[in-house]
């Protein structure tokens, strides 16, 4: 096979690279009254979206994105050969019972709150690969699922800490092409390599602290993406992290550092982004709708309007299980680099 | 991109088809006193596997495998450049934890018992498309970290209904190398093309007859296989699923006969296959783990030897969580095939 798509350790340059053919972003209340909320295709007003339960609120919220973005790609379901979906439930119950009425060939993947960033990869590798013309990314994340699962029942009223990090309510969902079915190549945005994460335990074991969980992981695909391309970081208008917040944001930065980097000019966490001081989120937003919302409600559309020429996007994800935590293990941390260049 | 590897409706057909290095399986003492005992590699005595948790076990069994395989492909950690993984448990921790030493990338996956098929499938997606030369693909599951998970604790002693099946301690792994690695491909077994499932639901919702619930899905993804690929049943020493018991078995039959094929004389389910009359398991074995051991150790080595020329392996499995079962809904299925062809 052709080895000049392997690059370095970790990486993969597309030679053919797949682009972005739509994009939908669904947003829940609080993530609409944020600073990002305008960019937001849609922000459902009703937390159960109409449904009986936080997990099949989740699945709606991935239903209403998929569709989205398939119709503002233009395509028909039919286009759509595969799915690649994932959340933060156990056995992916967003996902499952959120797409399962798409009727399309699916493969499940978890990466935590790296999803978004694994759903592309393994999307970009499909097409770039000629097994298919577009495939579907999608990934989600609920407020209260999420704290049913992970933590405490919300009736509880428990407080948070300042390290803690507010699980976005929202779903992102993708359209991944390629690039011969483009009618005009110029100005769109393409999926133009990837680094994908190993887990790295760093032994942090607060699972109120999930930015230090993931800090390390960021830091390890960052940098390995430098080595493996040949650059640094003046070569991205953005470093895009997912959900490391406040207090992951400064620990990944000094990592960095410490391997030789300088990313604090252009870096920027979603989960810092997504709401206002006065929002009362502690350390910032999480959960794999945080990265997929900001991507496809903000971050592509920077790219898109050519504000931004190459952005390197990287969601994290804590792999944090309740049952794991609470036999006393650490937290381990793993994030996927995807690189988005626009083509003029 | 070369449209000619998308073989009808969901399919793949491997223009370079990759092979398979390396294999390995670990089981549990109840597998290895089954009939197919002598074809695993290693029986792991110790239902703990030396560890301080049911998870932890898995993992381990995970870890062991994942060497073992390397090893047996002939490979240093270092060739790997990919692992695709998943289990059953919430938030992949089997593999999460079991596979973090390996140090290597990770793309992890969840299809419930059907994870074989899926992590097979992306792993020959990865070589075949030149983004890799050696992926490993690695699943498990165990006993009691299963039961845990989903049903009862058990020191509940709960009585097991007849359509029940009993979740395999086990873990298989599978190196999967681009076809040019190989010194002498004469005799070797090839990954020659995939089916990958969709998500199908008959609106079961009894957790103790996991059989009726995975049924329809393998039944869609075998018929869409002979459709896709233009073949039939005949065309194949063995139609094999993963763990859909003897419940599930007629079910299969029944509904495939109903849409114009008969499989009945070359069908065999791993779930029946691996445990005896007398060791009582109700309706057979099932779990990740089930057809992954089924197939590093018996399945492929049938292979090899040439016995069987050409295998469709149908890793299938019930989309259950237990916070959705408890919520009252139907548990969905859903089945990966995959093409398995020696060649002369």
């Amino acid at each position: 096979m052709a080895e000049n798509k392997q690059l370095g350790k970790q990486s993969i340059r597309f030679a053919h690279p797949p682009f972005i053919r739509g994009t939908a972003s669904i947003a829940g209340t609080k993530e609409g009254e944020g600073p990002y909320g305008k960019y937001f295709d849609e922000i459902e007003q009703d937390p159960t979206a109409g449904s009986g339960s936080w997990e099949e609120a989740e699945g709606k919220l991935q239903e209403k994105a998929a569709g989205l973005a398939i119709e503002k790609a233009g395509c028909k379901i039919e286009d759509i050969r595969y799915i690649v979906a994932g959340d933060l439930l156990g056995q992916l119950m967003a996902s499952s019972f959120g797409l399962m009425k798409l009727d399309r060939p699916l493969f499940g993947v978890y990466g935590a709150c790296s999803t978004m960033g694994e759903s592309l990869a393994v999307a970009s590798i499909i097409t770039e690969g000629g097994f298919a013309n577009n495939v579907l990314a999608v990934t989600s994340s609920h407020f209260a699922s999420a704290e049913k699962q992970f933590r405490f029942p919300l009736g509880y009223a428990n407080q948070r800490n300042k390290s803690a990090t507010w699980t976005v309510t929202g779903s992102g969902a993708v359209v991944v092409s390629a690039s011969e079915n483009s009618q005009q190549e110029n100005g769109q945005v393409f999926v133009t390599g990837i680094t994908t994460g190993k887990i790295v335990d760093y032994g942090v074991k607060d699972s109120m602290n999930m930015g230090a969980c993931m800090a390390p992981a960021a830091a390890d695909a960052i940098v390995q993406h430098f080595i493996d391309f040949g650059q640094t970081p003046g070569q991205y208008d953005k470093i895009i992290t997912g959900d490391l917040g406040l207090v992951g944001k400064d620990i990944l930065i000094d990592i960095i550092r410490a391997k030789g980097y300088d990313i604090s000019e252009n870096y920027m966490d979603c989960g810092i982004e997504i709401y206002s001081d006065g929002q009362n989120v502690q350390s910032g937003g999480s959960g794999c709708g945080c990265s997929a919302i900001m991507l496809c409600g903000y971050i592509l559309k920077m790219l898109k309007s050519g504000e931004w020429k190459r952005v390197l996007f990287v969601p994290t994800g804590a792999l944090l299980s309740q049952v794991s935590f609470n036999e006393g293990n650490s937290v381990p941390g793993i994030a996927h680099a995807v690189l988005l260049e626009r083509r003029d």
